[in-house]
């Protein structure tokens, strides 16, 4: 009961001053933005020493060392967390933006303008950082932001976010636009999930079953941060040099990403030629290759890949390889076993690039670049809260104007319908 | 087991089917729709001697004089409904449309491609001509659609359905991009909303409780087309002519749609003046009002309006009247009781304009026109497959642009990222 009433709370006074920010000027929000790096830099000891207690419980359970490096801040990690808030003061404010004007015959003129979506649920796990990148994009972009966070990390969470609404605390925003759920009861999620009356979208952002669980008990819309099985397609009038860069690029450049290659689908009639060489490089880099037949025909010794691998994100130096008689083949694998996450053809053929572009299903598609670039900064949208795998609202890179929705203004000198 | 297992079925062939529809040339498609369009017309005896069928079984049931209209088809109906077919085949296609392209500094270019959504399933009441309407939209805009008609509309929707599919064999369009289902049992809908595998959207369209229930038991994003509790906010500094002819015509043009006002607030220093000429028209007009205390006192004998009165969509000759202090309780009002639909300020002063256009949550938000524009024509979208009150993905009129999601495409020539 305690629980159900703190989060019904918490998630009223969002909604009401979520209005208030809707309507905020640009300055005010960036000074804001600003006084809150300040205060992270200024705290920076306190959150600090709040990680380490997180650092010390989590190493006593012996989390894996891979989610203990995110959960672990170091002064270099709160300068970044303080320079990114400074760079979202930076961008373009896209709320009250009109677009798409048009006049009608009857002399309305119509334009959509951007506005927040009004309320957002940002549920997530270790990683601290990720408070104060939702809070500055929210902020700017006029939304209220309700926090829940990894329980693993709470302490840290809570200093980061004391930190960013004392800082509210200097401005005429109000402190509520930002919210901490702090429970350790999953309970609390749950009943958030419920409050489709004052909550307007959730992003959950985390492992698989997070993500399901959420999609599975929300009434409020989700917007999903899920997996990236990403696909570099090697046509048979592949450029072999560009095809080996690519490939490469996409795999070993920062395999624990989601937009890294995890699957190398090979045209049969360039295979013999490109697969030796790249193997070679890929070996050397560290990379553990698994190969259908035809790959292990040409791979001597290479460990098979079984149907499981071809859905599978390892989010580590492993590739699945499979040889595909042509681009369709290449482009139904894509659609059966990807993510719709980030995908690419490296080609010289026209009608391949063409088809590749329209028939695969992802919400990046690439012709001759690496997967790599699914990326707000590299997409040119200055900061992203995450890359969307679903097909509604947004997909890819989220940026400002992804966490703004539209309203029709209709302007008109005394129209009325016959 | 028997009802779960046909709608698994259907969901996945709707799926597969989506994956061709998505790349059909425009031609093709609306050679299909004009097909669709004769073969309606052609079987129009056929249709209507089914439409009987329902008829006799909603009288025996007693159904109510608005929806048994609503349910009733006579050969005008037949003939709207095949040139709703066609006026979609004139449309132009925007699947395939490139939107948003930029170069970055590093030569690769970076667009969004619309693309079709994928299937959308459509779940609505007794009105017939929504089947076809809602094929002729989904099939232009490249997705598969699952229809879930009322019980009651059953027999006639069937015959429409089959004079459909039936168009369909004769292109090279897969018959399973449209699907009925035609399970008169509740779990039908129950296990559609759980295949967020195979459905992409969800539409429910009717009555609160319908919204309700798909809302609260889909795992598939839920697009809701819901009630338009819509106000005329008549401020001080309004022309009294214009503001009399908007109000008039907002709320006696057609009052049963969801675009007409609901409830007329109007500025203290105005409403003695400007009340009880309108209020003699709304009389002649036949309507009922109902006021609050300070309408009471210029509207003497006017029954009071109730809190629930405030929330309340009529669809009927019955309006709510409040006289407000200002813009700014004419905007509280209408962001506390009203339904985010369709909004309207007349006024002279250009910062209440402004005020009311930034401040009102509403998917459509006019100065100087009557709310009774929201509709896709008029808007200039030449068709719509309803109007939106969710804040996601799309607000207002949804045309066919509103029945794609975007991809991003990036062409590049080689490049990798450091």
């Amino acid at each position: 009961m305690g629980i159900k009433q703190d989060v019904l709370t918490t998630a009223k006074a969002s909604k009401k001053a979520s209005l208030v920010l809707g309507n905020v000027a640009t300055g005010e929000k960036n000074r804001a933005l600003r006084l809150m790096a300040k205060n992270i830099l200024k705290n920076a000891a306190y959150i600090l020493r709040e990680n380490k207690k997180d650092i010390k419980a989590a190493l006593a359970r012996k989390m894996r060392p891979s989610l203990l490096d995110r959960l672990t801040l170091d002064s270099g990690r709160i300068k970044e967390m303080a320079a990114s808030l400074e760079s979202v003061a930076k961008l373009d404010d896209v709320v009250g933006r009109i677009i798409q004007v048009r006049k009608r015959p009857n002399g309305l003129i119509i334009g959509k303008m951007r506005v927040p979506i009004g309320v957002i649920g940002i549920i997530y796990e270790a990683r601290p950082n990720v408070t104060s990148d939702c809070v500055a994009l929210c902020l700017k972009s006029g939304n209220s932001v309700i926090l829940k966070g990894g329980s693993e990390a709470l302490n840290s969470n809570i200093a980061i976010f004391k930190c960013l609404r004392g800082a509210l605390s200097k401005t005429s925003i109000p402190e509520e636009v930002i919210a901490l759920i702090t429970s350790k009861d999953r309970k609390a999620v749950n009943e958030l999930l419920k409050l489709n009356d004052y909550v307007d979208l959730i992003m959950p952002r985390g492992g698989e079953g997070l993500i399901k669980e959420v999609t599975e008990n929300s009434r409020i819309p989700v917007i999903k941060h899920y997996k990236g099985v990403c696909h570099v397609y090697v046509d048979e009038d592949a450029d072999i040099n560009m095809a080996h860069k690519i490939a490469l690029n996409a795999k070993i450049q920062r395999p624990a990403v989601c937009n890294a290659m995890e699957t190398l689908l090979v045209h049969q009639g360039i295979a013999a030629r490109f697969l030796p060489v790249l193997a070679r490089d890929l070996k050397k880099a560290g990379t553990e290759m698994r190969g259908c037949k035809k790959t292990a025909a040409i791979l001597k010794g290479i460990k098979s890949a079984t149907e499981e691998d071809w859905y599978t994100e390892y989010l580590d130096l492993i590739l699945s390889i499979r040889v595909v008689l042509d681009v369709n083949e290449a482009i139904d694998h894509i659609n059966t076993y990807g993510s719709s996450h980030s995908d690419a053809i490296v080609t010289e053929n026209y009608d391949n690039a063409m088809k590749f572009l329209s028939q695969v299903n992802s919400a990046c598609v690439y012709v001759n670049a690496s997967t790599r670039f699914t990326d707000g900064y590299e997409f040119g949208m200055g900061a992203e809260i995450g890359i969307s795998t679903d097909k509604l609202h947004a997909r890819g890179p989220m940026g400002l104007e992804e966490l703004t929705t539209y309203k029709y203004i209709i302007l008109g000198n005394g129209q009325i319908r016959t």
